[in-house]
């Protein structure tokens, strides 16, 4: 294994309190790192750096751990541009929403499958995302979701079972069958490809009663809970999460004084989504209220043809700061660290020794950046692993 | 000269309402474009075009003219991060605002400003940009704001003499004496390298009469009136550029009706610099209300280090279609024919015969993806005066 040297980093991120600054960013200056094969292996003031194999010199630019998108749902066909179109163009149009891309996704082959799912992991890693986490839920079929999981999980560790995205067109009479079905044959299916279970807890998809059903027969055969909870309307998804003990509430858009209490309380994640929420012209999640109360935020993409179809992680940072309330430092740190908790990976989202070697330099002096030159690409270089990949 | 083919054109903008869909957008599929030299040498269906001496298959995707970014200010040192980082955090910051910046640009030797303008040109250009005006107005002194005008023009023919940014502080008791400077040595050492004559017409800036004193001795100087108006507050900015037969008036947030009549009625175009409201978190001006009235309506980014510190023109599309109400055709339309009304340029902002070869390759089917995948780089190739320049 060969070690590489980041050295004459301007501001460095390390997401360790213990480390520089004693912010939450834990914020070293004129830093280096060493990678060494897929782990960091010494971070430090440059002046102290020892030697590597090869050197980088970072040009007085920011270094931030690489982001970890813990909610997206990159396994599908097809776009849905005119559906955008004519929303965002006041226009009516018959939209089949997410049986639009069902659709598409069943029609489509493996291999377009996997080239679609390629293409927007290239995308993301340009824009400085290492970890990604993938969903289910365009196949509903026990054949279509098997395979949709199979897919994912050559490309990546977190991959999610979302059978219960919503009830499928195939039992539009019968969603308790359809219940019947995500929690017997397409669960035992599935979840040799997983390592999470999900479900969309909201009117018009499954409520309270049958979400406790399909999470606690997910649990039953090893996958760990998380939750669609709370985003178009109140309901009981964040407080059934939290009781069910999910990794994460994702988009608690809609939140009782309650809900909130619940979140700040557990070890359950609140996952904010703002690119829904910039899509769809919905109203924004209060991150303040819920950072206010304790609770652990995480950002993330939800990048999906329908609702949210960005890969931008920077974008997301700059909209949790000027919509959510964010300061700049917690937004950086909810779309790293935050994810990582998301995932319950402690491996990740941190520049800290035995952490894994995913960095990000960006072509700027400050993470602060990300928010103060919103829409711009800002990232210069990437390594994942320890392997230079933009 | 030499000439260059870019077929399989998915879908083209050429902003030729006799061409193809009819629509403002002239929309082609299935289309074709040859560049001769810095011209467009002809724009039709694949299939029936003519042979050249390189050829480019666009596989599918889109093409539209460069961004035509008809307001920023490129000419300065320094950034202002912290000020940033303050106002979103929350934290009170004794900031200078456009003085700050004033300072480190009286600062910096020549070679810095121009490298830092180089810089961010070159950002812009990768993001599509292929024409921009850029301002003075961090100079404020006779030398300063000559050098910056000086500059600029080395690397761009829109170049806006705003010595009427905000009153020296030089002058700070005598703004009288500030308005017979930019009125007269200033305008004398300036003219020679602008196009344009710009104030800052605010509460806190320059007063109605002192606008148009300023206005109105730059065109006795030849230079063509344009106008920073009714951003902060209502105010006489806006009927002032129609009377003075202002090219554009730029922000237009807070607009009467009578302002609104005015624009409609008018040459002047109305400017929209969304990227301003984004990052100062100010109300969005209502561009639905100015189209509606039949204005014409530019978008453009206001790139500068204090309020709107982005130079992408995607972004400001995102948003001008998320919370100004614009469509995505409206807003394609506005960055890049409306920035060439603003500027005066029929040459630009169309991909018709004999326009300039500024074609923009997104990495996207569709322009609509501009606003339907927020935030993320979608530029994929760049003709600059018919030269691939990324």
């Amino acid at each position: 294994m060969s070690t590489t040297l980041i050295h004459h980093i301007g501001t460095l991120v390390t997401n360790d309190e213990g480390l520089g600054d004693g912010s939450p960013l834990g914020l070293l200056h004129d830093a280096a790192v060493v990678l060494d094969g897929d782990r960091v292996a010494w971070v430090g003031p440059a002046a102290e750096a020892p030697a590597a194999d090869t050197a980088h010199d970072a040009g007085g630019r920011a270094a931030i751990p690489g982001f970890v998108d813990s909610h997206s749902h990159l396994v599908f066909a097809g776009d849905r541009t005119a559906e955008f179109n004519a929303r965002m163009s006041g226009r009516s149009y018959s939209a089949g929403g997410i049986r639009t891309t069902v659709a598409a996704t069943r029609a489509a082959s493996d291999e377009e499958l996997e080239a679609n799912l390629l293409r927007h992991l290239r995308e993301a890693l340009r824009q400085g995302t290492t970890t990604f986490e993938t969903k289910s839920g365009y196949g509903l079929t026990v054949a279509d979701e098997a395979r949709a999981l199979r897919i994912a999980a050559r490309h990546t560790e977190e991959v999610t079972y979302l059978g219960a995205h919503i009830v499928s067109p195939d039992f539009a009479d019968d969603p308790a069958g359809y219940v019947e079905l995500v929690t017997g044959e397409m669960l035992e299916e599935c979840a040799p490809y997983a390592r999470w279970v999900d479900v969309f807890c909201e009117k018009g998809a499954f409520d309270g009663d049958q979400a406790r059903a399909i999470l606690t027969a997910g649990k039953a055969k090893g996958l760990v809970p998380r939750i669609h909870a709370n985003q178009l309307s109140h309901g009981p998804g964040v407080q059934l999460g939290v009781e069910l003990g999910a990794a994460s509430a994702d988009h608690c858009t809609h939140l009782t004084d309650a809900d909130v209490d619940a979140l700040a309380h557990s070890e359950t994640v609140a996952t904010l989504l703002p690119g829904a929420e910039f899509s769809t012209r919905a109203v924004w999640p209060d991150a303040r209220r819920l950072l206010d109360a304790g609770a652990t935020v995480a950002l993330s993409t939800d990048c999906n043809p329908g609702s949210s179809y960005t890969s931008s992680m920077p974008f997301c940072i700059a909209l949790a700061v000027r919509d959510m309330r964010m300061t700049p430092d917690e937004a950086l740190w909810s779309a790293t660290a935050g994810g990582a908790r998301a995932l319950r990976r402690p491996d990740l989202g941190a520049l800290t020794v035995g952490a894994r070697a995913d960095l990000v330099l960006l072509d700027a002096p400050s993470h602060v950046h990300l928010a103060y030159r919103p829409g711009v690409p800002l990232v210069e270089a990437v390594w994942q692993r320890g392997e230079r990949v933009v």
